[in-house]
């Protein structure tokens, strides 16, 4: 650069996956044969020599940007570190084998608030299958949390985000939005708190689902391994992470397809519709833009879903032809497009609002 | 843990190595046969169906931890991001193949920043032969930086720190307390900013080698490499990484031996003498507690090192039965224990004044 004319871009302008495609390019273009999927999807995937293909993902979480301490359990926090990143590998329909473990360490935590956060941790590789093999600690002025999760796959079994085929249905598992929802909650409990001082009385009882949801959020590791039993594989495969909308627009680029989802389809837990009530809010924007719900988002051939027990999944749409884009209908047979928000880590879409 | 008697314990008490062993007990004992090596060594070592082995590390660099940005250039961060990792490799004499990098981004780092960053990663890739395939990118409140390395290789070719034998010669590569020298210069410069202000002028060329092993080290990734194509294996290895004083204590540990190293024999660069001299300071304290210098430590017998061209390592001492201890000789035959002092990153050892 010209050190008399320096142009400075904030990465804000440019968003999470502006950013990527600038790294990527800093990167240079050369990727080895063996290299199936690099940066850009959920997760890579390399080829070993023995035919298999070995997956691999990583995902941080830290305090003030992803996790609010006054309200996240460390055991929670524990839960939910393993949790978002088993999501990236079901996400390519990948089941865990093993994780690494990266923590900044504040100076007001202790010894015991980790073990704590590893307990919860070990419930995560209970559930999910996962050995915890290493790792770095090291001291930070906030606490930081990173982990690696890999496993090891045949080639044919992973599952990409291009897979779509006009025709196709789009699926989803479990129900969406409670996460966001739980997150009100939580924020409202806490300014609550600010504002009421010793007479502050908590009231998440009302809640406990969509807070669980929130705080520990399960990956859909069962839902890969029942359709492995089951014989069946998407088509196409993203796990709900950033928001429903933000993630059917990545299957409809990555697959060259439209889409055309059912807004009353949309499954939603009755303690999420309680809680957009309560604020007086539209429950659908929670579950299209709300992320952080971990479920898993899939196309496949109607056909194909008999092998499935159908209260496991909600058909909420149809894949079209790219040309007619991305549309929500309302009801009514009337369609419009889908904005492609969802939670943008550096705040730069319009749409952020309803993810904050 | 009974809530009316709280025990807390600061993480500085029971240090990295204690904190490691909390941390590994919370997650329980059970590892699964094909996990070599687990949580820490250097790196994990897990068993594949192909009878090789998959060898992974993890370490991060976080600003105003491991970093002044004032005076650590972004290209050389990225340089030495991945140093640190393919040294830990390096420590098992395993070369690396794939990386992931996660980036946590405060609001004054910019897209051109990041963009020299990753050209110092992908200068390191170029050196040691190791692929990008993916990452994560967040906010955070300071720059945090963690990677990821792994490679594969055959299991019998992988080093441990515990084959050391009596008899064996102890042995670096490189030199020593450079990188410590190093920092001295920098911080020193940073602090006549601080006083001199306007008037302040740098004055580092003086120094540039053991500046440029502070902010860019290399990893021995050449010398592994050099040891496959001789034939030559060590009986035990690992990097210095947080001093000499403490890598030796741990492959004594590791290996159950004892260890007499001989102080005339460290290899010191000139400038590591001139700082050292500059500063007043004993040169030998830079080379035992100093750390980062990614330099190998191994164990040999003395005959295999044939092999090797003899400029590429030094003999620094032997190894001896444990109840002999560790020591130092510093000449005239007499001998002390050497402190197993060396950086700690929390703080809670007695000899890290050497290491501020």
């Amino acid at each position: 650069m010209d050190p008399d004319a320096p142009m400075y871009t904030d990465v804000s302008d440019v968003g999470e996956f502006g950013l990527i495609a600038h790294l990527r390019d800093a990167l240079g273009p050369d990727l080895p044969d063996d290299v199936v999927t690099g940066i850009g999807d959920d997760a890579a995937v390399i080829r070993q020599s023995d035919g298999s293909v070995h997956v691999h993902t990583t995902d941080a979480l830290i305090e003030g940007i992803h996790f609010d301490r006054t309200f996240m359990p460390m055991e929670h926090l524990g839960f939910k570190l393993i949790s978002v990143n088993v999501s990236d590998l079901a996400a390519m329909n990948v089941s865990p084998q093993y994780a690494t473990v990266t923590l900044g360490i504040p100076k007001n935590i202790t010894v015991e608030h980790l073990r704590t956060l590893y307990e919860g941790i070990q419930k995560g590789c209970d559930a999910y299958g996962v050995t915890v093999v290493g790792g770095d600690t090291t001291s930070a002025q906030a606490l930081t949390l990173s982990m690696n999760v890999w496993g090891t796959a045949e080639e044919d079994a992973v599952v990409h985000r291009s897979g779509a085929e006009p025709g196709d249905v789009l699926c989803v598992t479990g129900d969406l939005g409670a996460s966001y929802a739980g997150l009100k909650i939580l924020a409202d409990e806490r300014n609550r708190l600010e504002e009421e001082g010793e007479d502050f009385q908590p009231a998440l009882d009302a809640f406990p689902y969509v807070i669980r949801r929130h705080l520990a959020p399960p990956a859909q590791e069962a839902s890969i391994r029942r359709w492995r039993n089951a014989g069946f594989r998407p088509s196409a495969l993203i796990d709900i992470s950033d928001g429903l909308s933000s993630e059917v627009h990545h299957i409809c680029e990555a697959s060259d397809v439209g889409a055309r989802i059912f807004a009353p389809t949309l499954p939603l837990h009755p303690e999420t519709r309680n809680v957009a009530d309560h604020f007086g809010d539209d429950v659908d924007v929670y579950a299209f833009f709300g992320g952080e719900d971990y479920e898993l988002l899939f196309t496949a051939d109607e056909s194909d879903l008999d092998a499935l027990d159908g209260t496991t999944y909600t058909i909420i749409g149809e894949v079209t032809d790219a040309e007619k884009g991305v549309l929500v209908e309302q009801g009514g047979g009337t369609a419009i497009p889908m904005r492609p928000g969802g939670f943008d880590h550096f705040g730069e879409d319009e749409n952020s609002d309803a993810a904050e």
